[in-house]
């Protein structure tokens, strides 16, 4: 285990399109429509915090060993994909996205890893709102379904997810 | 971030029911079949763990500060559900289930958590198997789909996923 990851955020790279003005703003479900878009920061992952985070929570060779990970399906040293949905989940809170509420999962429809994270590879985000309804059951919530793309710095899709995110209504003005 | 996990796995508490001989030797694509139930080692979370975790991969206040946390929909401190998503990683990788190739994801039809996973809480799972079937493209290996049940100490889910495996075939015997 050992050293604590290094997530390297690199500022300015965001591409949200919504409330450029103020992105720090949250956003309640009345302000999510299907087709918006979301950017994220960048972070790069190392060696040593792949083989760390893998002693921890996914011990198998390819996400251990260098030398032992040649002879595996993965062909190479890769990230555990626990690794990658939790550094999604980093860039994804980090990102001017911002639901009111936070981000709280409610579960997902799909969640895949299409090709293997390296050493050095750098991520970010593109986050894309398919749907979005209120709550019958809680008058002051509602779910958005949002699909995320994990991308490589060659922008090939490193993970697919597309989750049910519970976000707050707007506070009803007093009339 | 600071200290990691001393993530606790209690022997002798797995459950396999298939091949209790031998738990240890790895199963290929044709010794699993639908029905098939595996069971895991259990294990705890603290919340210095559940803290740091988030600290570094899911920086909200639900997960970060217990105060904070009882302003919000989970009521108190919890852990994220990436951690619980790892934790239960752990818990495969050193069950009896054993996949000859390891456990390697292609990806989930399903991931939820129906309720929060608090610090103390001790978790262990219950693996079933739901499909078998063998790869059109690739001779040599086949998939899984398996559904696991991550239980806290009063057997409530706190996570359900169905995920699909890729397993390696037996290889063939020369004739």
């Amino acid at each position: 285990m050992g050293k604590e990851q290094k997530v390297v955020i690199v500022t300015g790279a965001s591409q949200g399109i919504a409330d450029p003005a103020n992105p720090s703003m949250p956003r309640y479900l009345e302000d999510f429509a299907p087709g918006q878009k979301f950017g994220s920061g960048r972070l790069t992952i190392d060696k040593e915090r792949i083989n760390s985070f893998a002693k921890e929570f996914d011990p198998q060779p390819f996400h251990l060993d260098e030398h032992a990970a040649t002879q595996t399906i993965f062909q190479g040293l890769a990230a555990s994909g626990w690794h990658t949905a939790a550094l999604t989940m980093r860039l994804l809170v980090e990102s001017e996205f911002n639901p009111a509420g936070g981000i709280v999962g409610a579960g997902f429809d799909e969640l895949r890893w299409p090709r293997p994270v390296r050493p050095g590879d750098e991520l970010h985000l593109e986050i894309e709102v398919l749907e979005v309804r209120a709550s019958k059951s809680r008058p002051n919530e509602g779910l958005l379904k949002v699909r995320t793309a994990t991308l490589n710095q060659n922008g090939e899709p490193v993970q697919i997810s597309v989750g049910n995110l519970v976000v707050k209504r707007r506070p009803q003005a007093l009339t």
